[in-house]
């Protein structure tokens, strides 16, 4: 049967996948036992091969002439290149940017942080960005040549269908604007931009034994934003502004917002939010680092704040629960770390707003496990994802037949 | 390159969605017509015709001895068969079924319902719907030789995992059991279950010209119930309780709901919460039509009641618009027809939550524009949706190379 060229391709990525697998699974192996382990011919496996090689993904290792058996010349053995970066995930935060580097494994084999200062321009913080990928380089001694893809985080929404679309912006706020061709001019490599909270929800999804398909995230820090995987893919909306949990209304004659609206969840549960209302109350908190320690002294003044605030949250994302049924609800920012009686009162008003459902599997509601670095692992996330050959397509097997339609619900 | 049978299964199917679709734009085509318009070779080509003639999705329509030049034998046409159904689609209601059979070019070439008691068990609407499915085909000649696949459509939440995984339901609540496994054997061809309101959802989107990527569907019926399409995929939730936004909370001091707490969407927006508000207000309505009536005539406690329900709805459906940044919301059910007035207000509440996002494609808010077969419609289009080859996958082109990860957001 003839192919197509797309045909072509999805099958030559297909084999390639399957060969790097074969050795991140067993170490290091001959071209003759890669060709049995993946079911390929020596042919096809040769020019696989020396593709991989040509682009320093994998390395020849050794010989088997120690292990050989028999005579003959002994048989190179490949091994995945420990120091080949497949993919950088880049965070750019409001103060600093952080970057990690995955190999083909989809290990982080070097990351690092830059700071700089609140409101630096866009250009600057490339220059900063592009200088620590090289520090970076120096360090561990990864290199870019295999490099497969760049993801990108970045502050508030982003549609990032390409680089030819400009970025939507909330009213009135600048937003980086191509950030992703600076990045694929540097790299020549195609690049991923989504907004970085939407990001730590997927390294939140990704970051377990088993993969949580359904997941919903919400960060409280100096804003309140959040992120959705449904199905295992990170949901933009129509215009790249899902997930803006922190702008749902939660009580009509709450104070403004900086949205323009009235009584947004971030007039409550932001950082500063949370901060003031203890100081209503009376409680001398000026940072969270305070607020820590007025939680690890039991203040009640301090106890009501929270809960409150906990049931707030608990309050939209019950409503988010009720929509999506995902399988996790999580918690982040450093002010969660300190008061976990947040994610304590936010899961009791969410259980109520649940009972409807069976409960035999509950859902888990839970603090964040990353620190800072979740929007550039959740970058690197979205690019393992975004492989064609993980992208919601049944991955073609050696033995499996895939002509039926699938059975499952989406 | 060699290929396994994963990979030969979809380059199967690409090959037989390409002649199909030729046949679809061009009508009647010859087998060396049709290698040039699908670029195929005559022996692939030929095979793959083989097998869609023996299945009955295409016919030998004519030869071409009428437009012919030269001398030799006159070559046949093929052509779609125009009475081969490749998908059924079924809803089952509390109260009747409806069926629709679709044609490889996705029209409807039969369709029909018919009624039973409400409680009437399974095996009897099984019985009854068989007993449809054989009455169309008699009636329009429609035939099921050719059928793909059979998408079914049951109230309340279904996962529709598989015919081994039972469905889950709502506390107390029977649920069809093998209603799956039944269909299977009957038509030996895979069967898709869904909840019938997330169908409509899909149908709802599936209905124009531009297919709508994210929607959100409520529809006000006896009970509330909705269903979400995101990225072009129902949304099924973790354990099939996506949509439920019947049951998010809109006043902590309400009426009891049926699912066990207080002050649910249900219990102020279905139709018979609707008309108990409006008798409560000394309107003396019995029914949807008498509603109508007092609508017509501009009642004005009426006009309060709607307006009232318009804002609860608005403030789920806005929570919902912030949370997915969909493009369309849609209010369906009888209710929604006979007073515009909820959709309306519904509209004005939402925009109002969507302040913080830039304008310049506003959500649309509008009421269904389908019938009561819009579950039959929308279980179609699952089907169609779920193919493999349309399912999240960039199609295979002749001329196109998919060797790069896609750059766009999910």
């Amino acid at each position: 049967m003839s192919m197509t060229n797309g045909v072509r391709a999805l099958v030559r990525r297909t084999h390639e996948e399957r060969v790097l697998s074969a050795l991140r699974a067993h170490g290091a192996l001959s071209r003759g036992e890669l060709a049995a382990k993946v079911g390929l011919s020596r042919t096809t496996l040769s020019e696989i091969t020396a593709s991989l090689l040509q682009r320093g993904a994998i390395v020849v290792a050794d010989t088997d002439a120690a292990v050989r058996e028999g005579s003959g010349r002994p048989a190179e053995r490949l091994a995945l290149d420990p120091g080949a970066g497949q993919v950088i995930g880049v965070d750019f935060g409001h103060r600093r940017v952080h970057i990690a580097v995955a190999d083909a494994s989809h290990n982080v084999i070097a990351s690092g942080l830059e700071e700089y200062a609140n409101g630096t321009p866009w250009d600057e913080r490339l220059a900063i960005a592009f200088k620590l990928v090289e520090r970076l380089s120096q360090e561990t001694g990864v290199h870019y040549g295999a490099l497969q893809a760049v993801g990108i985080g970045v502050p508030g929404p982003y549609t990032g269908t390409s680089s030819v679309s400009p970025a939507v912006s909330w009213k009135n706020q600048l937003m980086p604007h191509g950030v992703d061709a600076a990045f694929e001019e540097r790299f020549d490599a195609p690049v991923f931009v989504d907004n970085n909270t939407r990001l730590a929800a997927l390294a939140e999804a990704s970051n377990r034994p088993d993969v949580v398909d359904n997941l919903v995230y919400l960060r409280l820090s100096d804003g309140v934003g959040g992120g959705l995987v449904v199905s295992g893919r990170l949901v933009t909306g129509t215009k790249g502004f899902a997930g803006e949990l922190g702008h749902i209304m939660v009580d009509p004659n709450g104070s403004m917002c900086r949205c323009g609206k009235r009584g947004c969840l971030e007039t409550v549960a932001s950082a500063p939010a949370i901060l003031a209302a203890c100081r209503d109350r009376g409680v001398s908190v000026e940072t969270i680092a305070d607020l820590g320690l007025e939680v690890a002294k039991s203040n009640p003044a301090v106890d009501v704040v929270l809960r409150d605030v906990g049931t707030a949250i608990g309050r939209v994302l019950g409503a988010a629960a009720m929509t999506l049924n995902p399988r996790e609800i999580v918690l982040g920012g450093e002010i969660v770390r300190i008061a976990p009686v947040l994610v304590e009162q936010a899961a009791s008003t969410i259980r109520y707003e649940l009972y409807p459902i069976p409960t035999d599997e509950p859902l888990v509601v839970r603090a964040a496990q990353l620190d800072d670095s979740d929007g550039a692992l959740g970058a690197i996330a979205a690019i393992f994802h975004q492989s064609p050959l993980l992208a919601g397509y049944p991955e073609p097997s050696a033995s499996g037949d895939h002509d039926q339609p699938q059975r499952s619900a989406q």
